[in-house]
């Protein structure tokens, strides 16, 4: 850095419409970015921020400059400016710098492992037995129960908790305040009340895991609670005990997961999805925003609504409902008018008191 | 430990097919499960991990084992499997440990009053005038606000925050991250803005609740947040000011009560409902996953769907749904042929308008 | 305090029915106030709490005395009694001990600049060059990221997460477990996998924010996360990276937005409501309870249900629902016949199988 817009077109095979040797060292979005920075405009809603805009390089769109004319800058134009712009921010990124070692004000238990460049923040707590491989980094005030074991160059954010014998892989990421490793809720009647259920089974994270800020991931009763390689999960998501979560699935916040449902590879979950107990979700299958799900959804298909169905069906019924309900008075009058003049008005009846 | 196949049926009331001397010494699930482990049988989903497992002794139904065989090991004989599993399952649990004292590197104010064997982990922070009952255990780095008390053999676990002045029964479990006591979400205009509404109500959890990871319970304004004995709340659950739960209640996770809303004995909350503010969920009533409920709902009934309905009722109007979408343009004709030729058109356009 | 019944009825334009010289020093609800405590009776619901109660004042309406006569006290009437008892707990409060200076446990950064009467409670770690402005009051256990800025007298509560480089304005609170300015949830798909996309935009939280427990707002990706001063948001919420919301907003409990949506000035939203990415509310526009939300809401609407339309619309639909469900088998009948005798069958065949 600094960058010229020559460089950056050349990066995401672009085009430059402006000075090429324009520089930037920064990113900021059009309402405030200046000279020496880039910015991004990809949809008609930011015209106006567009206009009025100081950055020194755009990244956009042919279609875009053809409706909106030049800024006073340079412009890079790409097809699809979102995906371009996505591509070279890693040019950007200022690095967050790493401790080098264990603070001293952590309070690492005697009997635990620690591998080589292992950092552990102020004030975390490590708990007895706990197995850190190398390059894990646990972040301040974070806690790690007993027994449990962390592979190679994970990260836990600060104040985030490992319950005691998780198992977490390699590359995986767990955010602030998230909870993994909980005995999840369960409970059988006994005289009085009820008793919690032991929790005999395990947490699992495999690799490459990333668990957003205050989910939490319950350990299993009777299975194992286990989240597949590479699977991302966003912030305040609830996986209950036993829930099995295939390879490379995205789920999005505050999704919910009930007990022992499997959710197989590649599926994608959308914000609020929730799911009842005990159910399959077939790999790479969809579901939208806010589906209810009480039923297995078929590998691929894509669902949504309440209760889940097929997101076509879905829209279908709704459009229905609200031209249906436009006919509401004429349509009972239909029936009025036919079942008086009916001999089989009896029988409807009997048909609207079932 | 280790446990025979034969003391494991006499403890459900089973029958053991296979050799009943077969030991075992710990649970893992079907797919896991060595010769020397415990596993269940439940669901035919699960029949391609049964007839793969090495697991030694398997508890499972006589229906699923006339469908699918024997496995390599022995077998506990019940009619419901999983209520016979979860009954052994405190056999295998492994106990944690308990620390035994008051770490060196809590910080304890001097006001706070202490009962005989309090456990407080390492970074634990214990306000003034605190009072701890016998067998209280407070876990890495919690926080425990000012005049909040707590009553015996209850254990608040790493990093979760009781706020001032809450009032906490005997043998009650806060779980990780969850906030107990917060002052509420309530504003009055003022000049220019709002401000808070001072929060002069109580935070009364009743003995043995349980509050689940990451959920908050805000205390009263004008009236006191109460959870009744018993009641047990999951992970990521709102609770908001006012409100006053009874006794042996169920709310799953990401429920989420607004303000002043009472909810009596017995009620069960499917996971993600949303209740508005200033009703009553009668006794024993049961609210489905993601029922959004906007009046009251009277005792023993189960309700459910947006907004909530008797669940009998929102399931015949939602499979009628699909199935009126499916007669729209027909219907659409219908009524456009009768309005028509019929002297009550303009009237039905009429309805329409309104 | 003391304060008499005259008192409080001149503070909120009311009545005194009763003893006017009654005098209370706290406040309580009904079934627990005793002699010296003020109440409130606001609705029929507490009836019978009302007409067993021990408070010494009671604050209440004209129509409610009417219907349930008077308590052993004295009661305040106003027609409005809620907002009268909001009014006057201001002067019940009891304020919390702010402590008077920086723990000797707290951790803070050699490079971090403090101004006056900075309080720091114990084990809150504060990191390299965070700057906190006169007053600042960060909690217990609390976590301050590098460079970070906050504003005067802003409170960051016990257990809370402020990320690297956050702004944060002058007055604001951020809650118990709340974590501000994470990296938000965005991938970009590479050889084997998907790599984050990294964030360089600002999380900027403006002046008299207020942020709830356990809530979560990330930073920006390729532009900035902006709270607008003033706004409120309730527990559990999750404000995806990118997103820009106005000022004066009110966000209830476990509202989700996705990523770059833009939320205008003035805009209420209510618990649990969902709202996709990249779409823009309009200001001072209204979601009800639980609303999905796939397009652009409209300056000043209210909109409810999923998918969310214009509330008026919405309940017509729902109540039409459950009036056509009852006739879905003689409408089923009706077109049935119509079609059979009829030379368009064929045609609404067609019509269905599109």
């Amino acid at each position: 850095l600094p960058i010229t817009a020559a460089a950056i077109a050349a990066s995401v095979q672009g085009v430059v419409d402006g000075d090429a040797e324009t520089s930037v060292d920064a990113v900021a979005p059009l309402d405030r970015a200046g000279a020496h920075e880039l910015s991004v405009f990809a949809h008609v809603r930011y015209a106006s921020w567009y206009r009025g805009t100081a950055a020194g390089v755009v990244v956009t769109s042919p279609t875009l400059v053809h409706a909106h004319g030049a800024h006073g800058g340079a412009r890079v134009l790409v097809d699809r400016p979102v995906d371009a712009m996505l591509r070279v921010l890693a040019l950007f990124a200022r690095g967050e710098r790493r401790p080098s070692s264990v603070h001293r004000e952590a309070r690492v238990s005697e009997s635990a492992t620690l591998g080589a460049n292992v950092v552990i923040e102020a004030g975390a707590v490590i708990g007895e037995h706990v197995v850190l491989a190398d390059g894990v980094w646990v972040g301040a005030n974070a806690v790690v129960g007993a027994e449990t074991r962390i592979g190679a160059d994970s990260r836990i954010f600060a104040l985030a908790t490992i319950y005691p014998q998780v198992e977490i892989g390699a590359r995986v990421q767990v955010h602030s305040g998230a909870r993994v490793g909980r005995e999840g809720f369960g409970f059988v009647p006994q005289a009085g009340g009820v008793s919690r259920v032991p929790h005999v089974g395990r947490c699992v994270l495999g690799d490459d895991v990333e668990i957003g800020a205050n989910s939490c991931i319950d350990r299993g009763s009777i299975d194992d609670t286990v989240i597949g390689a590479g699977t991302k999960i966003d912030n305040l998501v609830h996986v209950a005990h036993n829930t099995r979560i295939g390879r490379l699935c995205f789920i999005a916040a505050q999704v919910g997961i009930a007990g022992s449902t499997r959710i197989e590879d590649g599926v994608q979950l959308g914000g609020q999805v929730g799911i009842s107990g005990h159910l399959t979700i077939g790999a790479h299958a969809t579901l939208a925003a806010q589906a209810g799900v009480f039923g297995d959804v078929p590998t691929g298909q894509t669902w949504s609504g309440y209760p889940a169905r097929p997101h076509k069906e879905q829209l279908k019924a709704q459009g229905a409902l609200f031209r249906l309900a436009r006919l509401l008075r004429p349509l009972e009058r239909l029936v009025a008018n036919t079942e008086t003049g009916d001999a089989r008005a009896g029988d409807a009846a009997g048909d609207n008191a079932g």
